[in-house]
């Protein structure tokens, strides 16, 4: 089986990103969500925030975001479970693998092969994910812990065990950009949280992220922005935090294989957003339909070959 | 403006339904996902989980959620927190009303509509629900708090105030059927429980869930099935309880707008679950695809239906 | 095999369709398109044009297409060529059938099997249908046809060898309904009238179509409606008809799996349509979202249901 | 108005392009995609067909299509009616536009502009159009034309008067690449030719193209690929044409928006087609999900750097 290898930026695709700009539908969507990308990147009065939906770890978009925090272009990151524990999974040392679609699900569950969609990963990095997450745990000083706090403790150990991993949660502390995880039991290392309170006290209280997100980040903002790879939990989180707060999103983008026309939250344009105060009116927004494997590359390469430049 | 009306099921879609199972493509699926749903809540050694995202109740399909419920049809919901902020608001008296798409979001914001894709509601519910909860969190005995300890807590408390709302929340708790909310503090009721927890001392812990989920419901049932109504955190909740277990769901449907090939976890297919465990490799299952406002009332009916005749 | 059995209208699913018009989403879309169906076909001075794209006869749909062609609720179909080949193939006595997603298509071509997605046919039919056709072909009066009139001698040919067969070609020609095919080479039945050309005279203009549709039906209404499954052809052909005619459409009611936002007029708002005149601004329209094999069948009974009744 | 410049393929996007295959979902896809195409094109025995569905010339692809056809990289084009009637609009002088989404469709209409998603286009500009055809239809020779020999002499015409033209019909002419359009009637250039029959005799026999696309492309060739971009009548036409000859393709890519759970053609499988016999099973095959307008920039660019190199 071949490894999944994270995808880096490159050179030179900001050419034709800005040729897209003059095309029609989504190409012109690229090219426009680039623009913003880069002027809410440059902005260096707002608070940028990172949504982190769909299965991108597994699917080699850990360099990207690693990118962005290194730049400072993000300030702070709301992500899925999965998201954590997958990077996780690949800092201590395991792997993703090249998978395929035509293979029988029963058969891959004989030879203990978890599949998300044409990725495969071995069933046994679990045992791996069990030790690492227990120790960590046991050494973590006693006190409330919001999402946040945790994996800044979690990166902590990252840095020190793992120092070389390619992981955006070891990365993430490094830089002090904060996780937030609205939904961290919802994953497999939040059952490792569980297993471990099951027989150890630790309190972790994920309302304490409200607290962190809205009166730390969003209220002492200048401006807010935001870049939202799916919808979900982080999604929904990043912008409910602005419903109560006089600090509106200046620029909004989003990357999303969902549409309007279904009613959800996921799909729903950020105009959507506006009518609840959670986007500013005066705003900078785009949304992107199609898959953020490829549009995601495409705009951080253009950003950072434009950045860089100037 | 008109308010929005909770769907309830009708007598006579059930010929059409059956007649569904022998044509193609969705409407083959729909009838296979109907006799499903319907084995599963005929079979009385099995614990059936629903799953329940996307804006379900704004839309109208509370009394679809009640119906299955009095029924004794499920056993536990796990939900995004957005369909249970929306019936707390429904229950004290707000409503939701019938929108349009074709005004400007800006002028909504002024006018204080909030807008869910073709539905209205006004931002001042928020303080009835503020009144509410924070009258209810108040009174609450001091203990430690799963998400499904507090929605009893809630469930009562509607039982109590509001004995003749139409809400899910308080049903489910009438008929002792917990409700899980894995990201309890993404919506705006969990920001109403932040709110408290500012002044006053709550523990919630949402972590707890697994246990009352898993060991307390999934662990003791000799089978399980689950009805999938979206994906995000209900889905994934409900199918990773199963990565750990003796017991895999053996009956298991989804009503999903989205699509296996963008890789996320709300579009796969239920196939892939069977690799990681989560689904039985002989267990009856069957994805629709269309907006579950269409199929869910479909499917509820001719259950309701067949099962009123047996 | 079990055969494909096409879907009959049933009674009694106008009320659940009527109460989805006060929930949200695409069930609303459902009940207001169905109002919008109802007026459309009892507007006496109203012509009426079904476009069928997709593959809607293999998927069972064919009743549902007679049934508005017997109670004269629509005055012209334009069609795929495939809705065409596979009524064909029904008609002279063969059959489609239910059919498996997880089987391998190289071994389905050992067994001389095509899949339509969940549905098989015997490419064997393609012999029948080529005696058929080409004994039809061979008795045509020497004329230049449309594809309508070419369609009309094929209703008159399996009104005679077929008359019981349950065939929209057949029924249209004896209820004097017009096909139209733009696309008619591109279809298995297409095929057939050009290996007949190979070897003799027939003259097939399909430009003729524009004449018979534009000048013969739609600037002799006063008023005009269509019900649009799927895009394609039919829907282009439907609307761009419109482009430099005095009576733009007063209803249109479509019913898509595809979206807008990728540009492509299969997927575009009826609202575009407004902008280039092909609909008219005062016209009532309303897209419904999803699989046509659920939304037609629930349409086309609850129609029935009310135009009895009234 | 600020007018739609088409895109060229740009160097140095191979890169991106080569680290996504060893990401996953659609990165990979589109990698893979761009291998096949790279293989398809480099075949020199081989025989290549591009199908062009979706909006695609005003949204600015015109530029990649006419360096597939310089490259003699395509020996054959399946169009809709709208690319060659857009093309032509292009061709002799007109513009379409950088639209807005967020305009009333009735407004544009007063002011006489035609919305296609995102592009404006001004509906004077059929007047030019209707000159420039019924110009060169009254010089045609008195001959029976195919859709291609039609568009030969409209290449043939652009090339005498319009001889600096971005015009892909004019450069498709040039380089002896044939243009099939099955569905021709069915778009403003068609109904110029039905204009142009009222009053004039003119012979087009669209079901010729099966011979020219059949007889002399696809049975004489070695080997046959293709390109489909969208699905419809291109991509049904090129692959029934295979559906009754030994030469299935070998090389298969699909770059669409459409998906397989719908049933329908457009949204296929190119597995699917193996059943029908017109995909070969030892084909090398990939479909991209995507908006065409992202992924073809970078296929050709991709491709074009790695031609080049070798």
């Amino acid at each position: 089986m071949k490894p999944i290898k994270a995808i880096k930026p490159t050179n030179n695709v900001n050419d034709l990103i800005k040729q897209m700009g003059s095309t029609g539908f989504n190409a012109r969507r690229l090219s426009k969500a680039t623009d913003i990308v880069e002027k809410m990147f440059k902005d260096k009065e707002c608070r940028n925030f990172l949504g982190l939906s769909g299965a991108m770890i597994p699917a080699g978009m850990t360099e990207l975001v690693i990118e962005m925090i290194e730049n400072e272009w993000i300030h702070g990151i709301v992500t899925t479970g999965a998201n954590i524990t997958h990077d996780l999974i690949n800092a201590i040392g395991n792997k993703h693998y090249i998978g395929a679609l035509d293979k029988d699900d029963a058969e891959l569950r004989k030879k203990k092969i978890d599949r998300i969609y044409d990725i495969y990963m071995k069933d046994e990095v679990y045992e791996s994910l069990e030790d690492f997450s227990q120790n960590v745990l046991k050494t973590l000083p006693k006190k409330k812990y919001s999402s946040a706090g945790l994996m800044k403790e979690f990166g902590k150990a990252l840095s020190k065990k793992f120092p070389a991993s390619h992981s955006w949660v070891r990365i993430a502390y490094e830089n002090n950009v904060p996780i937030f995880c609205p939904s961290l039991p919802d994953c497999g290392f939040g059952m490792q949280i569980w297993l471990f309170k099951q027989f150890n006290e630790l309190d972790v209280d994920l309302f304490l992220d409200w607290h962190e997100f809205v009166n730390e980040l969003v209220w002492t903002a200048k401006r807010t922005g935001c870049l939202l790879i799916g919808g979900g939990v982080p999604k929904n989180f990043i912008l409910q935090a602005q419903q109560f707060a006089d600090t509106n999103h200046k620029y909004a983008v989003q990357l999303t294989t969902d549409s309007p026309q279904w009613g959800g939250l996921s799909g729903a344009t950020l105009s959507e957003g506006i009518s609840w105060g959670k986007i500013s009116p005066d705003a900078m927004y785009q949304t992107v339909y199609g898959d953020a494997t490829i549009s995601l590359p495409l705009i951080i390469s253009a950003v950072k070959e434009r950045l860089k430049k100037k």
